[in-house]
This record gives C-alpha cells, sequence and structure tokens, in this order.
C-alpha cells in the first residue's frame, strides 16, 4: 500500500509542474473488475495508471473505473471490444461464456505453477495463443498479475477418502467446480458477503476463495480448522485487455509504455501478493494454531485428476484450437516441471527434512 | 535472443522517424561485466538499453559496453562509483573485497528462493539494506535478473559421505567456496575457458557453474556424470548500479524510466532463464540419458549447514549492519518458507508421486 502513495506522490509532483515537460497528449480510460480498493487485484489497476503518466511525464493519462464506477463486474471483455474503455483488468476465464478459448489463460487444475505458467506465457508461445483467441473479438492481452498457489480452500471436516467429498457442499466456481462435481460434490455458488455467515452455519461444507493473501481478511480460519493444499489454482493470473484497434492508433512510444507498464505491474501485483501470503499465513498460524494444514489423500487426487482430465478432453475435442492450446500447455508443463523438480523442489526437499 | 531483435527493430523505427516526437536529451554510459553478447546476463543489458530508449520515446540512449570494451569484468562497482560510468550490471556479491555487506544481496547458501527473496527485495525492506550498504560509496542499486535454483554442480563421482568431500578439487567460487572448504573439500579457481579441460582430465574432481541454461553450452554433462541439487546459490540474482549523484540530477521521469526498466529487465531475464533451464535440461536429459541427478545424503547438507552458520556467524560478529542485514533475511527466510511450504511444495508434492 504505501508503494501506492508513494507512486501517486511522484505523479502529484509531476503534475504539478516539479518535472512535467509535457501536458497530457493521450486519455484513456481504463475499467476492471473489483470493487474500489480492492486489495492486490484492485489496487495494481491504480498502480497502473500512476506508472504509465510517470514513465511517460505525463503525456498519458488513464482514468480508473471500478465497479462500483462502471456497476458491471464481469462486463469487461465487452467494454473492451466495444471501445467504451479503452483498457480493461479482469481474469480472462470470467469470459467462458463469451468464448470459452478463455478458459485457458488464467489457470489449469493441476497445471502449471505460477514460475512455470510466466515462462509459458512469456517464452513459451502462451501468450501468442491468447492474443489469437482474443484478436477475433478486437482485443489484444498481457498478464496481469498472478496471485501465486491458490489453496484447496477450508473444510469442517477431514476429507480421507472420495467418499467424504460425495454429496459435499463447497463454493467453488468455474473448471475447479465441473472437476469436484466430477467426484460427486456439490458445487454452490454465494455471494462474497454470505460467505462466512455460510460456512459457520454449514450451509456449505467447504468453501475456496484465494490463499492466506485474501483469505485472512475473510476470518474462515475461525471456523473451520482443516486448510487443504492446493490442485485447482495453481497460479491464477489475472489480465489487461486493451481494445486492439485503439491501441494500434497510438505512436510505438506509447504502446510500449502501456504494453511494458502492465507487465510490470502484473510483476509488482504478483510480489505483493507472495509477501502477502507469506505474512498472513504467520498471522493466521500464530493466532489459530488449531488451523491444520492437510493434503488430500492420493485416491482423492487421483480421482480429482480423473475428473479433470475428461473435461480436458472434451474441450480438446471441442475446437482445434482449443486442441492445440491445451498441447502447448502440456508439452510446457511437462519441460518445466522436469526443471522445477531438480531445482527448486529438491532443494527444498533437502532443507526440509 | 528474438525478443533483443524485435526491440532494436521498434527502436530503430522511433529513431528512423516513424514515431519519434523527441531528439535524446539524456545521454548515458554503462559498464557490465560479461563478454558481448554472453547469453541472458549479457544479452538482458542490451534489451535493457532498448526498452529505455522506446519507453522514453528516444529521449533516453545508453551506451553499453561489454568487458571486451572495457577490460575490466569487476570493475564495474569503482566505474560506476567514480562516475566514469553512470549505470552498471554485475553481481553484487563481487564486490566483498570493496565492501563485505555487498556479499548479501546475490544469494545466500541455504538462503531463500528466487520467489522468496524477489519478495525480500520489494517487499520486505531487502533493497532499502542494500542501498543503506551501497549508499556509502555513493551508488544506488536495483535487482538486475534471477538465475533461479543453481544447481549443486557436476561431479566425476559420487558424494556418499563427508569423506567423500575431504580433498575434493572443486572449482566453486566465493561464499560457496569458504562453506566446502570448511567440510574439508579444496575449492580452486580455474578461468573458465580451462574448465571443461580441467575436468575431462581430472584436475578437478567437480565444478559448479550455474544451472541447465548455462551449463549446456559448457559441455560438463559429457565428462561428469552426477549433476547435484542445488544448495549453495538458490537464487542468483545479477544488479544494476546507478551513480547516485548523477540519477538524482535527472528528471523525476527519467529516473522512473530507468529504475522501472532496470526492475522489468530483471524479470526478463529471471523468465528468460527460467525458460532456458527448463529447455536445456530437457536436451541434456534426452542426449545424455546416463547423467544422473543426484541429491547429497543428509549427512553431507548438515555438515554443509553446519559450515554455512559458523561463517555467516562471523559477518554477523563483523558489523551492526551485517547482523542487520542478516537477521533481516532469516526471519524473511522463516516466513515465506513456511508459504512456500504449503503453497507450492505440498502442490509439487501432490502431484509428484
Amino acid at each position: 500500500m504505501m508503494k501506492k502513495w508513494v507512486s501517486a506522490a511522484v505523479v502529484g509532483i509531476a503534475l504539478l509542474g516539479g518535472g512535467a515537460s509535457y501536458a497530457a497528449e493521450i486519455e484513456l480510460k481504463l475499467a476492471h473488475t473489483w470493487p474500489k480498493g480492492f486489495p492486490l487485484f484492485g489496487t495494481s489497476v491504480d498502480d497502473y495508471a500512476a506508472l504509465v503518466s510517470e514513465l511517460s511525464d505525463g503525456r498519458i493519462t488513464i482514468e480508473v473505473d471500478s465497479r462500483n464506477k462502471h456497476k458491471s463486474a464481469f462486463g469487461i471483455f465487452d467494454f473492451v471490444k466495444s471501445g467504451q474503455y479503452d483498457i480493461g483488468q479482469s481474469a480472462s476465464y470470467y469470459y467462458g461464456g463469451k468464448d470459452p478459448d478463455t478458459l485457458f489463460f488464467t489457470t489449469m487444475p493441476f497445471g502449471m505453477t505460477a514460475a512455470e505458467q510466466t515462462a509459458w506465457f512469456y517464452e513459451g508461445g502462451g501468450l501468442e495463443l491468447a492474443n489469437e483467441v482474443y484478436a477475433k473479438h478486437g482485443v489484444e492481452v498481457m498478464p496481469g498479475g498472478n496471485t501465486g498457489m491458490q489453496m484447496g480452500g477450508w473444510f469442517r471436516k477431514e476429507i480421507n477418502s472420495v467418499d467424504d467429498l460425495k454429496g459435499l457442499k463447497m463454493r467453488i466456481p468455474g473448471f475447479g467446480g465441473k472437476v469436484m462435481a466430477g467426484v460427486g460434490a456439490v458445487p454452490t455458488n454465494i455471494p462474497a458477503g454470505e460467505l462466512f455467515q455460510a460456512l459457520e452455519r454449514g450451509t456449505i461444507d467447504a468453501l475456496e476463495w484465494v490463499g492466506p493473501s485474501l483469505d485472512l481478511r475473510m476470518g474462515f480460519h475461525k471456523v473451520a480448522p482443516y486448510y487443504y493444499s492446493g490442485w485447482h489454482e495453481p497460479s491464477t493470473e489475472l489480465m489487461y485487455f486493451f481494445n486492439a484497434e485503439k491501441l494500434a492508433s497510438l505512436p510505438v512510444w506509447a504502446q510500449s509504455v502501456l504494453r511494458n507498464a502492465a507487465k510490470l505491474t502484473a510483476y509488482n501485483m504478483s510480489t505483493e501478493t507472495f509477501d502477502a501470503s507469506a505474512t498472513n499465513w504467520s498471522q493466521i498460524s500464530q493466532e489459530y494454531p488449531d488451523v491444520q494444514v492437510k493434503q488430500f489423500p492420493s485416491e482423492v487426487i487421483e480421482a480429482l485428476r480423473a475428473s479433470n482430465a475428461s473435461l480436458i478432453e472434451a474441450e480438446v475435442a471441442r475446437s482445434e484450437l482449443a486442441a492445440r492450446i491445451v498441447a502447448s500447455q502440456q508439452a510446457y508443463l511437462e519441460k518445466a516441471r522436469a526443471w522445477t523438480k531438480i531445482g527448486d523442489k529438491l532443494f527444498l526437499d533437502s532443507v526440509s527434512e
């Protein structure tokens, strides 16, 4: 948070004449999915606007509208496609109803970690595939920041077998919810503001939210003592959307500022979220020593993987482009995971004994 | 490599008038440690200069000198301190002879992983501590790109006990070498160009270089079949050095471009290196199936940790600032590692069985 205010102060000085040489030449409008000031996901967009202003010496300004203003959390894709907004920030997988191929560019169950997926986007052809999907809609995209590993969620009871998942009422939206349904669980959707009470009263048996970075403020650890390790969203990446025609109409330097500032802001958000996860997990584990971190038994993991594989198979059959995206992800995952295993994982194993 | 040429092309267009509105107002000189065109470490500096030119619409230009030009690989600190160059790129731990407190800002044996250390630099007070050290020399620093986990090195024979390390001749420079000496090994230094032959002929028994990203081209896998997992440099971070007086004399927007482009270039280099490690490890393991990845037995790890701990203890006793840096690193490592363990590590464990 401090960083945000420092940036704002620097921009303030520039606009007041301390170092500004140019008036705004390019004025853009941006809409994002989150409530105003929403930690990390929303504040990073304010940081983006400040960074663009700073880097451009005030020549580019971005007006940021949160959902408090535009009233349409999941309208970002349409806003940018239509040109109502020049830029958007949201998550790609929210727009599966508009184009099912947008599903693949946030995170996939049992998929790549943040380091692996970032390399896939920038060095392994992932971003080119994303832009092949979005170009059909007149939109260009860039990764928007990663939450890192999302936890498997807060459970009121231990899960010791696949049978324990049958009929389990769990808030888990999207593709992960479909995977859970495939093993007999009952995914439910409940507004964020009612989740704590639903979990406390047993209206639901479990829920997943994000990870310690954003779970702490929700208080779930006070009413559900089992915190399961991640599997359904190993590297949730937000996304910047640009109206392609508008972006292409700008001078080369301005396009470079807008794209590179998005990349840097995404990196900053990822780093801030890692720190928030570490800090908040430290607080939860110290203040609530009864919270237990659990892993699903291998029987459950295998059942979830099988459910996921059959859903992916259906996606592959759906379109040639979907098949190419899945093939690219699977090939990169295999290559990158071999490195993760002999690199970071063996190190962590050797110092964890 | 492709990215570099794309960037150069874009800059070329800008300079030729396609989109350029301003002539160069700020001309800076940069010196780095590596040979001209050295993969990742060197090419990322060329990318930095191109990015600064692009973002500034040609208002800032940076002339990059490799060691082929300035002839002093480890003179970067002095070049920037004296103002002979405005900017430098090198590794902090090369300058322990100038100021022993520079040791801590590259990587530490058994220390943080890349994700953990990045969060420490930007969110955990690490960069502030680095700049407290460097401010005494009139220098401001920024992280310069991370190699990720460095492997423990290539060994001609298996290491099954601490006794196997006694008298072992190994190329392992710096702090890691001191740790190895503490358990009875004999660290030796041999110029890069002679390393392959020394390992092949048995002049040395083992060596560490970087990891698959840069090891492949050295060919060590052809003559030493045991590739040990990492411990001595879990997240080697390069560093940008700025002459502080020169930087402060520039307009606010130009300072922002120079600092933020450094941060983004460091991120890009880290991502490119992750990809190169994954790609090169795939090639080594396919073409040389006899190469075996090994872990030191826990007896060896414990001996190395004890040797490291006594060296760190001596550093802590050396100065109040060193003690504060070590305390900050240890506290952040503890907090961040707890998150790494319940996040990425439990996920990797659950899908690796």
